[in-house]
């Protein structure tokens, strides 16, 4: 069994050793920048986990693993450009560096690779399945970033449409990476769909959680701007609980904020405490605690021993008990 | 054995008969409006036809030419971003009619469904090797686009790269598309070879002709502006051939004609001049026969009875004569 960091050190070291190929560099350099950028490689390694699940030797599922990585910064790099977003992760973007021309091709063909990489497994059925599980997320995550892009411009949008697309967009890659795992470890049909549960309910618990933090996270630990959401009006989990459950006045006094530019620290203020006399924050952690105990629920179900699972709960624990 | 149209129809029925999901329709409305804006289905069709050397169940390879016609069309979808492209087959292209954003993702998911109709063959072997092929193809073609698109902004230019670059871009797809279809048909490796050397060889022939039709063709038959290379300064294999062979002073008048935005007839008259009195044309189709004949070579080596030859052959030999 292995510890974190060494899954990491792992998922490296085959990054390092199938590098993208040298030219064109136009082409594969922002794919080079992009994957330098960091990010916690959370998908691969809990693909590995899901592998010693079953068995020892994770080099098998190292294609997988890394082909997860890499549909994850094609995602992220064809998003940034929809989204208009400058920086990511503190540097600029790839179609800010270069262009969008950059943006969209070195995306194109990071998603192939992540094709290539996942038909280096040495079982065609394997492959085959792989494959198929592949296709179905990443549709699904393309289906998530529609509704998301729809959500923008929608003005009644329900709580299960939210849940649904963050389902889409995030949780089910999170869901794939698991069951990819336990397919690369040849497990029975059964774990591996309980895997994919365990992966999809904690991925929107997650989102959830996140929605959560932005307004009422600890700023020194949460990395992000707090009150971010509220300044940008995003549709998050808090403001469509609240135009579910607060009187018309709360929802009126909501949807006035959402269309004012006001001062900053008085939009956040005015905002939480309209969430706060609702209830809201405690509604939503009770609905993030009620997917993330469904979600370890589904790991219970894993049928090896439970020693084996100590890492991938201990690491999933770990994302979801943040400090508020 | 089946005819050109008889093997159109039942491309055309396997697409009815596999739409893409009903929603999100902003995602996929898109990708059908993209297809009916027609093409010729040439690949797929000679995918179909590779296959039919071999057996005469075309049904089998259906979803691998679809696939094939998906790739083309995301890749176009992703070109006309780049390219700007305001039109294409006379209707606003993809991100015109909509926007980038939705141009991007729903090129995206086009492709991700190419790899699901490719993930549909009945044996888990074939799979894996169609997918082989297709995602070698698939990252040549990005290449070539990124060569494509270094061209534009680079001087020096030499006629091997170009010829490398419209090889990437597109003549290895038809070779791809001919190599699947005689996979599907799990047909040697060596016969699936020649098919792929067959399409490469005539798609680099086919771009050749399409740069001397650009300058030289019959304004009616034709079907783009006659001149529009000229007129948008594009590097062609004209023009590389005269930079290579020309004298200095027929050399410095092109380059004076390419950064010069002069009276259109005037400027085209003025090119065709300087092509015309260094025998650009006759060298060029020169150029043009020798990969065709390379390629036909490669048609007579596939080991099947002549008689199974005759609809590929005919169909490519109809795209590689054309009159000028």
């Amino acid at each position: 069994m292995h510890t974190l960091p060494s899954l990491l050190a792992a998922i490296n070291n085959y990054a390092a050793a199938h590098p993208f190929p040298a030219t064109p560099r136009e082409l594969y350099e922002p794919c080079d920048y992009m994957l330098a950028l960091g990010g916690k490689r959370l998908r691969p390694a809990m693909l590995l986990m899901a592998y010693e699940l079953f068995h020892d030797n994770v080099e098998q599922a190292l294609p997988a693993a890394w082909a997860v990585e890499l549909f994850h910064n094609f995602t992220l790099m064809h998003d940034d450009i929809m989204d208009a977003a400058p920086l990511r992760r503190g540097q600029p973007t790839v179609h800010t560096r270069w262009n969008t021309t950059t943006g969209i091709l070195s995306g194109d063909v990071m998603l192939i690779h992540a094709y290539r990489h996942l038909a280096r497994f040495d079982d065609s059925v394997i492959v085959a399945d792989l494959i198929d599980t592949f296709n179905r997320v990443a549709i699904e995550v393309c289906e998530g970033q529609q509704y998301d892009v729809n959500f923008e411009t929608r003005q009644n949008v329900t709580l299960p449409e939210y849940i649904r697309m963050i389902e889409l967009k995030t949780a089910v890659l999170l869901g794939g990476a698991l069951e990819m795992g336990a397919m690369c470890a040849r497990a029975h049909h059964e774990q591996a769909l309980h895997l994919y549960e365990f992966g999809r309910l904690a991925g929107i618990a997650f989102q959830i959680q996140d929605d959560l933090l932005d307004t009422y996270g600890d700023p020194e630990k949460f990395g992000k701007q707090v009150g971010g959401d509220i300044l940008q009006n995003k549709k998050t989990f808090l403001v469509l609980k609240t135009l579910e459950l607060a009187s018309e006045a709360d929802r009126q006094e909501l949807e006035y904020w959402m269309q004012t530019g006001a001062d900053k620290p008085v939009k956040i203020s005015a905002v939480r405490a309209i969430f706060d006399r609702n209830g809201i924050p405690e509604l939503v952690f009770a609905e993030k605690q009620r997917y993330q105990e469904e979600a370890f629920g589904h790991l219970a179900a894993v049928e090896v021993p439970e020693a084996r699972k100590t890492l991938l709960k201990g690491t999933m624990e770990e994302l979801l008990v943040r400090e508020y």
